[in-house]
Formats: structure tokens, C-alpha cells, sequence
């Protein structure tokens, strides 16, 4: 504490509040920060700045869009009777990537977790429900990871949709593609015999 | 590319360019901006822009600092006859923690380095000399890095010093504290041996 200037160790403490930032890496990227030009660090701030001034969530899905409704809620390319459950926006930015999906999405923002204290009405269940309810939805696609949380939170979802008639869906636990056999833990692997295939 | 809305792929895009942050970590770093409060984001930005307009060279030492001449430089209390060279501002800060240096210091900004084409003048060297030339040092200490290329300035920096009669060290090479014989390098171990001392 205290060995380098006052400004300079109040942004390495700045960096350091950031996640998987410790003090050597924060002093680093201090460091290099203080060695940019200018009009580089005021690129760096302004984009933080506008993230944040811009960025909302979707009052339809819920996801982190700069307009309101985001761009996939208001496409009119995607097939709008499928919704895909997800944890986060990064999981929809997961999906995405895969370009195989193309419904909507509901982003729950969280999961069921009793250990945290999150219950149902802490995550954005009774929107998707809300949407449901409105009709016109074919099928829900269950996409939160596949530990306890999330499959609690999807269980727990499943259970609420029933009685919509909505074909309730959840994404298939197994091997990853490029995976060893040798070296899946039983769970998984006693799961992708459960959901094998005929081909 | 372009799964997120643009302000976040701006922002992510920025914390790449960071040194040691990767996609994922940007991506990380982003969304916990995100989901900062306003105040703590503005805490943040104000930490960088701050440090980025006070922060200068320190005009005798060449040391970060927010006043000129730096803290340890304007010091009543320090040894002004004695001067430590280092390569950079985190070095100055090692030193500082030590607690046992009482002296002044001189920040090279950098090493010679041939193989980057950084020669004796591109770092602060000259502006060394002319405080030794001022008179009034007692000594110089040479802590760069025990590195080729600070072994090459340290050398480079001794032999410039010599016609000036000012009492030129090096700081001892050896075993690290707590470190194992079994585990040192025959360089280390080799410059231990060398640098023994009577008990």
C-alpha cells in the first residue's frame, strides 16, 4: 500500500474490484493503461460508458439489447412459436453461434438456487409464463446448464408449463462432440446411452 | 461477432486489447459492467481518467507520480547521495517494500534490447549521467533485472559511470529466501557460490 502514486493505486484498486482480477494483474493493466495513448483510454472509457448508458434488458426475452424490443424479438425471419430458455445473455450469444436455432429466446437471468436464496420469483420464470399464457407458443426449449441448478430450474419450469399444453422440451445431455469415452464421468455417459438414437 | 448488441461488443472488443485479457475474459469483464450500479461504473471511469490526466514522469527520478518532483525525490528524509537504477515503476515499488533502501532512484523506463532495437539512448541513461555529473553521488546501485538485457545495461551503465569515480554496485545474484539448492539453476547457484560471504 501506498508505494506508488495516490491516482495510480486507486485504479489499480478499481481494476482489482473487477472479477478474476488480482492485485498483479490489476497493477499490469494500470500500468499499461498509464502508457497508452490518450485517445486510446478515452476509447476504453466511452465504451464503457455507452455500454452502460445504452445497454437495457428486453421487455420481451429479457436479453441485453440497445434497442427495446432487442433485435431477435423483432425479427421477422424467426419462427416466433419456439422459445429457448436460457440462463444469460451469454448463452444466447452460445445458441447463436451454433446458427441451428431459430426461435425466440427467454432469458431467465439467474436460476433456481436455494443455496443462494434465489427461488422461482427471483428469476424471470412468470414472464416466460406471461408469454406462454398468451398463446401462439408451440414449444419451449429448456436450455439452462445441465448441473442441479439448472436442472431443477427446468424441471421446475416444465412442471409450470404443463398445464398450457405446451410441448416442453429440453436440450440432450451426452458425450461432447470430440469427447473420449474413457474419460466422460459415469452420469454423462449413463445419460447419452439413456437418450441414444436410432440411425 | 455480433451476437451481443453493439455497445457490448464495443466494450468487450476494448477490454480485449488489454494486456493478459482474452475473449472470454473481456466478455466476463463486460458483463460485469454491466451489471455494476451506475456509481460504482463511474467510480471506475473516473479511476482511469484520473490516473491517466495527473499521472506524470517525475522530472528528476523519471518515476510515476502526481506531483513533480516525485514524493521520494522532494523527501527530507531520504539518503540524496545514493541512487538505485531500475527498469521500471513496479520496480521502485518492489524496492520500496523492502523497506531496508533509503536512497533515491532512477527509473530507465526500459533495458537495452538490441533484438527490439531499443539502444542506450531511447531509455533515460543520459539524464542518469547528468545526475551523477551534477555531483553529490556517493553511489549507484544497479538493480535491473538479472536478465541478459539488464545484465547488458547494467554493464553498459557502469562502464559510462566509471570516469565520473562514483562508486558503481550490483545487487547480489543467489539462491532466492526459502528457496531449494536442489531446484536452483547452475547460473544461480554458480553466482551464489561466487557472491559468498563470510559469516
Amino acid at each position: 500500500m501506498g508505494f506508488y502514486a495516490a491516482p495510480v493505486e486507486r485504479l489499480i484498486e478499481e481494476f482489482e474490484k473487477l472479477p478474476g482480477i488480482g492485485h498483479k494483474t490489476a497493477q499490469r493493466l494500470a500500468f499499461h493503461v498509464l502508457n497508452l495513448p490518450d485517445e486510446k483510454v478515452s476509447k476504453l472509457v466511452s465504451a464503457i460508458k455507452e455500454a452502460k448508458e445504452k445497454i437495457t434488458y428486453c421487455s420481451v426475452c429479457n436479453n441485453l439489447t440497445d434497442v427495446d424490443p432487442c433485435s431477435i424479438c423483432s425479427s421477422a425471419t424467426r419462427q416466433r412459436s419456439v422459445i429457448c430458455v436460457v440462463q444469460n445473455p451469454r448463452d444466447v450469444a452460445a445458441m447463436e453461434r451454433t446458427r441451428e436455432f431459430k426461435g425466440l429466446y427467454h432469458v431467465l437471468n439467474g436460476v433456481i438456487s436455494p443455496m443462494e436464496g434465489i427461488g422461482p420469483d427471483d428469476i424471470k420464470i412468470n414472464e416466460l409464463i406471461a408469454r406462454v399464457e398468451k398463446g401462439d407458443i408451440s414449444e419451449v426449449v429448456l436450455a439452462t446448464n445441465p448441473n442441479t441448478e439448472g436442472e431443477a430450474t427446468a424441471m421446475y419450469i416444465a412442471k409450470k408449463l404443463k398445464k398450457y399444453g405446451v410441448k416442453t422440451t429440453r436440450i440432450a445431455h451426452g458425450i461432447p462432440v470430440g469427447g473420449d469415452l474413457e474419460y466422460a464421468d459415469e452420469v454423462t455417459l449413463a445419460r447419452a446411452l439413456e437418450g441414444r438414437r436410432e440411425i
